[in-house]
C-alpha cells in the first residue's frame, strides 16, 4: 500500500460529467489498496470568468483581492469532488490551501511555499478518507490567502508529496506523457518511459507545457518521483526522477522547439566594461527576460551585442534600446524576427562531447543556417529561421535515433 | 465619529454595477468620518446555481461539502467589494468568517455562532481601512468552514456589531423599513420610525421578511440597535430597539399575515393524560412544525384536538396522524386548508387588555368567522378563512389607527 498524491488540471474538471469521472480514476487508486491525496485546480473556464467580474468592477484590481477572488474557483471544485467521491462510496474530505497547511510568502499571486503543516491531511487519511486539497493556494503567516501563479496546482501537488513523504506524485494531463518532440510537428514522436529531473526542467523551460518548471525543481529538490499520464487514458506515462535509465545508445532524450523569438543587435559598441551590464540591467527593470546572448568583438575598440527576447516584448526592448543608444555610443540597432529556437536535451550528452558538432552538422547538411548558439550541460539550443523550424526538429529527432515505431496518437 | 456595521443582501450586490452602488452608499457613510464594516452575501443567484451544480455533481452531498460549496459565493463578493472601493479611493480590505474570527459550533448547514474574536477587524479598523466581511459564515473549532443557515447574514452583522461594540447596525434591504403591515395589501401601509426587538421578533416570526427572527433574537440579546433601510433610496428606515417610544394612542405597531395555514383536527379523542404528548412529539420527530394548538372538551372522557401546520407539512401530517389514529382511540380525522392567521403585533397590548377583544369585535363586524385563537404577551393571532384575509387585514389597519395619510410606495 502506497501513498500517492494525485493532480488534475482545471481542463480534467471542467464540467460535472468531468468531475465524476476523475471521481471514478481516484476510486480505482483506492481499490487498489493505496491512501490517495488528490489536488484539483478550478473547473475549466472559471478563473476567466472571475478575472472578467473584477474587470467589470474595478480596473483597479489589488492582488490582494485578487487572490481572494480566485481561490474561491477550487474551493468550488474540491467540495465537488469530495461530492462525488461520496457518491460512489468513498469516503472523502475537502480542504482549502489553508486548511491542508500550505504556508507562503506573504506575497500575492506569485507566492512560494515556506512551509507544509501535514498535520490535517495525516488524521484524516488515518480516518480511510480520500483528501481532496485546493491546488495553486496558500496562507500567508499574517492569515491572508495568497496564490502561488502559474504552475501553481502542480506545485501544490510536488510540494504536498514531498511533506507527506508520498510514494509517487502523478500528474493528470491531456497527453499521455512525455515525448521527445512535439508529436504534432514529429509523427514518430516517442513516449518517454523516463526522464531526469535536469532533463524535464529543461524541456519545460524550452516550452514543453506538460509540467510547470517551478513544480519541476521543487520535485527534483524534494526527490519526489513525478508520473506525468493521461487524465482520459489508461496508459502508463512519463515517469520524472533523479537519474532516468538510460535507454541504449539514446544521448538526446528530447527535442524541443520555440518559434516565439526575435533576436536584436547593438551594432559597434565601444568596449567600456559597464556597457553589458547598463543594458541587461535596464532590460531586467523593465522586466523583460533575455534568452541567449551573443557578444562578438568585430573590431579592438567595438564590438557587436546580440540576444533574443520573446516576440511580445521587442517593441519594449527596442524602444529602451534606443533610450541607451547614445550613452551606450552604439553605432546602430538591427532587430530580426522570423526566427525559431531548436534545443536538444540530454543527460547524456556530458559524456558525449561531439553531440553539439552532430547538431550543427544535421542543420548545415539540411541548409539550415545557424544565427546564434547557447549551450548548457545537458542542452544545445540553435536560433534558426522559423520557417526551417519543423523540419530542423523531424531532421535531429531522426539524426538522434528517437524516431519511434509507431506514430504517436496525438490527444486532444 | 461612530462605528457602523452595514449589511447588504444578494440583490444588493447581484451584478459588478450593484456592488459598485453598493461601494458608493459604504464611501458616502465614510466621508461622514464614521468607521465601517460591512456584511455582504453572495450575489444574487449565485448561491442557487452552486446547488445545480452539486446536484448535478451527486445525489449525496454531505452538509461539510455543501458549507464549503457556497461559502465562495459571498467570497466572491467581498473581493469584489473591496475592490470597487478601493477604485474610488476607500482603503479596504475583505475578510471571510474564518479571517473575521467568527466561530461556530461544528454543525453543518445551520451553525449557531458560539464565539466572536474581533482581534483582526480592529486592527484593520485601526488603519483606517473599510473591512469588507463575508456573512452567513464561521468556522469551527476543528478548522472547519461552516454556514449559518438561513437569515445568516443578517446574524453576522448583528453578532459582528455585538462583538465590536458597535454604535449601529444598517441593515439594508429591497424595502424602505418595518411597515405596520405589507403594503402590497394596504395602500395606506405607514413605515414605522421606531420598533421594539420583541415586536420585531413577533413580525419576523408572523411571515414579514424583513428580519430574520434569529437576527433579531441576537440584537435584543445583545441591546445592538438595528436600523432597516433601503438599498435604493436614502429615506431613513426603521430603528428596532429596547423600547420604541410609544407613538402617541399606537397600541398595535403592525399586522401581520400568512396564507400558509392548514388546520387538522382530531375529533373525539378519550382523555388520556399520555395522548397529547404522543400526538406532538411524533409531530416533532418528523420534523412538522405546528403553530396554534386548540384543545376542546367535547364530552366528559372525550376531546377534540385541533392545531395548524404549514400547508406544504399537510399531507405528513395526516399520515403520522392516521397511523397514530387507533393507538389514541381518536373517531375521526378531519383537515381544512383554506386558511390564513391574521395578527396583530403592539407592545402597548400588555397595559391595554381590551385590544383582543377590539380584533374579534372588527373581524366579526366584518362577517368573518373566528376558526381559531392564539395570544402572547404582545400578539393576537386569529384564523379565519383565506378569502378573508386582506380584507381583514385592511379593516384592522384602520380600526387601530394605523392608517397613513400618504400611500407607501411598494419598492421593486
Amino acid at each position: 500500500m502506497a501513498l500517492i498524491v494525485q493532480k488534475f488540471g482545471g481542463s480534467s474538471v471542467a464540467s460535472p460529467e468531468h468531475i465524476k469521472r476523475v471521481a471514478r480514476r481516484v476510486a480505482d487508486t483506492v481499490d487498489q489498496g493505496h491512501s490517495v491525496v488528490v489536488v484539483v485546480s478550478a473547473m475549466g473556464d472559471t478563473t476567466d470568468d472571475l478575472i472578467d467580474l473584477a474587470v467589470k468592477v474595478s480596473p483597479k484590481r489589488s492582488a490582494r483581492e485578487m487572490d481572494m477572488l480566485l481561490t474561491t474557483g477550487e474551493q468550488v471544485s474540491i467540495a465537488l469532488l469530495a461530492m462525488a467521491l461520496q457518491d460512489i462510496g468513498k469516503d472523502s474530505v475537502s480542504l482549502t490551501g489553508w486548511q491542508a497547511g500550505i504556508r507562503t510568502e506573504a506575497v500575492h499571486s506569485k507566492a512560494r511555499i515556506t512551509d507544509m503543516d501535514p498535520t490535517r491531511i495525516f488524521s484524516e487519511l488515518k480516518e480511510g478518507k480520500v483528501v481532496v486539497v485546493a491546488g495553486f493556494q496558500g496562507i500567508s503567516d499574517g492569515g491572508d490567502i495568497t496564490t502561488l501563479g502559474r504552475g501553481g496546482s502542480d506545485t501544490t501537488a510536488v510540494a504536498l508529496a514531498a511533506a507527506l513523504k508520498a510514494d509517487l506524485c502523478e500528474i493528470y494531463t491531456d497527453v499521455e506523457g512525455v515525448y521527445s518532440t512535439d508529436p504534432r510537428v514529429v509523427k514518430h514522436a516517442r513516449k518517454l518511459q523516463e526522464i531526469s529531473y535536469d532533463e524535464m526542467l529543461e524541456l519545460a523551460n524550452l516550452g514543453a507545457a506538460v509540467l510547470h518548471p517551478r513544480a519541476v525543481e521543487y520535485a527534483k529538490q524534494y526527490k519526489v518521483p513525478l508520473m506525468v499520464r493521461s487524465s482520459f487514458k489508461p496508459t502508463p506515462g512519463t515517469l520524472v526522477k533523479e537519474v532516468a535509465t538510460m535507454e541504449k545508445g539514446i544521448v538526446v532524450s528530447g527535442i524541443a522547439h520555440d518559434l516565439n523569438v526575435a533576436k536584436v543587435a547593438l551594432i559597434g559598441v565601444p568596449n567600456r566594461k559597464d556597457n553589458l551590464q547598463l543594458v541587461f540591467n535596464t532590460l531586467a527593470k523593465e522586466s523583460i527576460n533575455v534568452d541567449i546572448i551573443v557578444q562578438s568583438v568585430v573590431h579592438n575598440d567595438r564590438s557587436d551585442i546580440s540576444f533574443t527576447v520573446t516576440k511580445d516584448d521587442l517593441t519594449r526592448t527596442l524602444e529602451v534600446l534606443t533610450s541607451l543608444q547614445s550613452t551606450l555610443g552604439a553605432k546602430e540597432i538591427v532587430c530580426e524576427e522570423d526566427l525559431a529556437k531548436v534545443s536538444i536535451v540530454g543527460a547524456g550528452m556530458i559524456s558525449n562531447p561531439g553531440v553539439a558538432a552532430q547538431m550543427f552538422q544535421v542543420l548545415s547538411e539540411n541548409g539550415m543556417y545557424i544565427k546564434m548558439v547557447s549551450t548548457s550541460e545537458i542542452k544545445v539550443s540553435c536560433v534558426i529561421d522559423a520557417a526551417d523550424v519543423h523540419d530542423a526538429v523531424r531532421a535531429l529527432h531522426t539524426a538522434f535515433g528517437l524516431d519511434a515505431v509507431e506514430a504517436a496518437t496525438v490527444a486532444k
